[in-house]
């Protein structure tokens, strides 16, 4: 295929895109296929001879379509949200194109460049205290990795090598397997997998940290503070925490504020993974969730959840650049270029132009549309909400304020009231929201 | 922006990348700015109100652009070959569209699906001994990874676990971190920097074996059974060696028939790295650099490098898939699906739709394009140039048979012959070959 046939089939490709996104409600959104579907519709090897492109399109619909989970239907309500916009999927493209890997400055200053600066822009929209601001001459800044799983690896990596490095200052003689040996990771008892993952991959022990019910599954600074002390006495070395902001089962938040001082007293390196939550500190009324920040080592969320940056889009911020820079160093000569030592950037192995689609996607939005679509409602909408459920006479209710929000507030009030009452009041509510959304401009 | 404008904007964007690429070697290959360049043509922070989308095209070649290496320019020579072809290019905007996290089968059937039978259809182009194919019944089989570097540690993390596992099968009182501190593994001094830092990752010991540019820098067979020795005499216990077929340094190729039964003889996972060299063997006459994979636990190679298919898109096979599922098994309630158990697939986590554009790749090319495509050229072609130079008259040369190729041979022949003659003459010879290969169809 050459450019000029690429013209033309890219072009119907978009077409082929925006109908399939523009219609996707009408799909089954989990597919009823069984395991080994597939195999069975294509051929079993490659074909010898190109097939036509006509072939190819008409198999999306035939071989792909029928065993897709369809993650943008409105009706997908399971895991977590997967971001999907315009802007980034045409930034994508244009990566595509360009198609350089950004592993040194010099393999693509631009791709390095963009990335440090759009991370400084996101880090500026979430308020991260200064030191996580790379600017021209901070110590700490960002960087894109695949996926938070990704980023709690990275970062627990780095903790390993520094704690190796803390104790083989004070005590050169030391075998390092006998260090590594004694090292102690934390997390809560509801982290995600990835976070248990990360402490196999690394050969470190990791503790789960019990969380109850009655504390909506946060972890305590109490709690941390006598896993410490029982390890220390039984000769571990504590080096890692990952607090998690935003739970997978139930979207706990974990006490930072308690815990950060408790890991900076002890010199534990102190992640937070705040992968699907993150999003949300874009709004100021949302922001005070991230309060102890300030005494992170290193942070990180998923715009490719909730930021509208289509996959893989996982940040991450950290106090001290050369802390990972150090953990994963390694120089050989094919990666020299004139600029080594500038030091204002990352080693950012096998980068893509990932920041491209940060790019577009802030840009097109801006952060009050970001913002909004974080809300993804108004205050506005609820008070005409309420105006019209109170117009209908059939039920009323009154509003209060919470934080800043227009909130509908139901009461239930009289002595007469029972179970079948509320259900038709709901009924009434949810009709009259869904009015109120569908005059809503898109 | 709305499906509508994508439809407009997406169309434009084809025709922005048709053109980019079209034009691509008039641009400098290498950029020509100093670090720091992007941050002062843009703004410090995001915008709070939308840009124009009309601003952010217009930036590509202001902001973006002279900070590109271009990869895919003909003038680009340096670190090693991306893919990047058209047919890869639509799949990826498909990919993009669909948006799906195939991190289990439930996640998006196709998509696991997709992957299982491309990575046989690839497997089989090849010629993979049965153990790496996964079929309907198989042990073994493929999966895409990111990157060789990630393919590399994964490969160790799962012969490290097994070697694990083995120790304590025989002696299970003995505590694991204990097993893990001596653990050696082994690979060329030539190898990837990547594969000493998968190392530096696990956790474990990592030598590298000496090469002579006298055995064209290959790791001889003697050599690793020698370390084998002294390691185990020191008490360390050797699990895994990462062989290389096409050095970053040379295209050395280690001695896989040699080295592969002594790791089969002693327990080590052998893995084979041909992430540059591995997309020739695809055709018969490069197969035979392949020989000695059956002695093989895994192989991987970039098809995002040398096969057309656009980053990231690392193919990475096992001869059993329980080594690599074993190795990293985590069961969270909220990855359960009706089919858990189906043991056909990998655990692919946080895998893009990235078959897709092996799909696409391999019907648009066929098995015999892609084999032109590594060849870069035919016996047709060398013959028709031979015929012009000996046409010309100017200089004399005769051909010869070489594995089945037509070559052309040149040999200093007379007396009388001086360097001039013989600079004279190559400017002939490319002068002849470009015009040969001006005429060919694109």
């Amino acid at each position: 295929m050459e450019a000029a046939e690429f013209r033309r089939r890219g072009k119907e490709m978009v077409d082929l895109i925006a109908d399939y996104l523009e219609n996707i409600e009408q799909r089954p959104v989990y597919p009823d296929v069984e395991p080994g579907y597939l195999r069975s519709l294509i051929p079993e090897e490659a074909p010898e001879e190109p097939d036509t492109y006509e072939d190819v399109v008409k198999d999306i619909e035939r071989v792909i379509m029928p065993g897709v989970t369809h993650w943008h239907s409105p009706y997908f309500y399971a895991y977590f949200p997967t971001a999907n916009s315009f802007p980034a999927m045409l930034a994508d493209m244009l990566s595509g194109a360009i198609g350089c890997i950004g592993f040194s400055w010099a393999a693509s200053p631009a791709c390095t460049e963009l990335e440090t600066v759009m991370m400084d822009w996101l880090g500026k929209m979430l308020k991260l205290p200064e030191d996580f601001i790379a600017g021209t001459h901070g110590q700490g800044g960002g960087v894109i990795q695949g996926t938070a799983s990704e980023a709690t690896l990275v970062a627990l990596l780095a903790a390993r090598s520094r704690a190796v490095r803390m104790i083989l200052a004070s005590d050169p003689q030391r075998p390092e397997t006998g260090i590594t040996s004694k090292l102690v990771a934390y997390s809560s008892d509801q982290a995600h997998c990835s976070v248990e993952r990360a402490g196999m991959i690394a050969g470190v022990r990791m503790k789960k940290i019990p969380t109850e019910q009655s504390d909506k599954y946060a972890v305590q600074g109490e709690t941390l503070r006598r896993m410490i002390q029982e390890d220390k006495a039984a000769g571990l070395i504590p080096f890692y925490f990952c607090a998690t902001l935003g739970t997978t089962p139930s979207c706990a938040f974990d006490h930072i504020t308690e815990l950060g001082p408790i890991c900076n007293a002890e010199k534990i390196w102190m992640h937070i993974d705040a992968a699907y939550a993150g999003s949300s500190f874009i709004c100021p009324e949302f922001r005070p969730l991230l309060n102890g920040i300030e005494f992170a080592d290193s942070f990180n969320f998923n715009p490719h959840k909730w930021l509208l940056v289509n996959f893989d889009c996982s940040t991450m911020w950290v106090r001290k650049r050369s802390d990972l820079i150090g953990a994963f160093k390694m120089d050989p000569l094919y990666l020299k270029h004139d600029h080594q030592e500038s030091g204002r950037y990352f080693y950012t192995d096998n980068s893509l132009f990932r920041s491209l689609k940060m790019w577009f996607v802030f840009r097109m939005y801006g952060l009050k549309g970001l913002q909004d679509y974080i809300r993804k409602g108004s205050n506005e909408v609820n008070e005409t909400l309420l105006k019209r459920i109170n117009n209908g006479r059939k039920i009323h209710l009154v509003p209060c304020q919470l934080s800043g929000q227009f909130v509908l507030r139901f009461a239930v009030c009289a002595r007469t009231t029972e179970s079948r009452h509320i259900r038709e009041a709901w009924r009434l509510i949810t009709q009259l929201a869904e009015e109120v959304m569908q005059e809503l401009p898109h």
